[in-house]
């Protein structure tokens, strides 16, 4: 396990070098890795280009599965909820996150993966990895400098 | 109005032909039509390709921004947790829906518009289209029944 999020933080700090937040996630099926992926949302300019949607669309190519049923993933941050709406319509079935977000106190990730609308409950499991946290404070902290500056 | 989600039902016919489940998004800004896109799902086993999610892609690339501020979407079935949370990191401004879901009483959609964790609210807004609704029970009620044969 510790691994597989190492893996996700070496994704984020792809995304960080690129100058997009650093994000990374990690999707593995019977202890192998199925497909990696880093937040390229500036450079691509899209929206959608979160780490996990990109680490979904790879896994669904190399699968050729929209169902993800025996696949965990291992992202570096909890999702946003169209990232936790996605695992959930990907049938991923255990969901490894590191850091928190901070600028929130809700529950929408866990409202999402309880959902009776979804056909699929994904299990949400939160793991230590202090560098996860590390370098987004690190990111954000150097953006509001940028901005001072 | 009228004439937008009759654009968005065209796109949910266009999956049905395709043995989709049918429904359709229509992106719209300053009067013209910026997007439409329609439900791929099965066809390109992809578990992220629902009508919003490739709708939103287009708009992005149309409009080279992951910002869609000035946009509006028209969609045939009010968004599952995937596409709101897409719609709202697009910061799509206004959200027309049709049909609702039936088999569901959450309010997922509209915790999602109103999170803190996102920094953008669209508004969600219902349009009386009977066609939107009547598309999707024709085809889960002939699918039962192809299922009962």
């Amino acid at each position: 396990m510790e691994n597989y999020i190492e893996l996700a933080l070496a994704e984020a700090h792809k995304a960080l070098k690129q100058g997009e937040v650093p994000i990374g996630a990690c999707i593995v099926r019977d202890g192998k890795v199925i497909a990696k992926a880093h937040n390229i949302r500036q450079k691509t300019r899209n929206a959608v280009n979160h780490a996990e949607i990109i680490a979904i669309q790879k896994a669904c190519k190399k699968l050729h599965d929209w169902r993800l049923s025996d696949c965990d993933i291992y992202i570096t941050l909890k999702p946003c909820p169209m990232c936790a709406g996605a695992i959930a319509n990907a049938r991923i079935k255990n969901v490894y996150y590191a850091a928190e977000e901070t600028n929130s106190d809700d529950h929408l990730c866990e409202s999402i993966f309880l959902s009776n609308r979804l056909n699929h409950k994904p299990n949400l499991i939160k793991i230590e990895n202090e560098e996860c946290s590390k370098i987004l404070s690190d990111f954000f902290a150097s953006r509001r400098k940028e901005n001072r500056d």
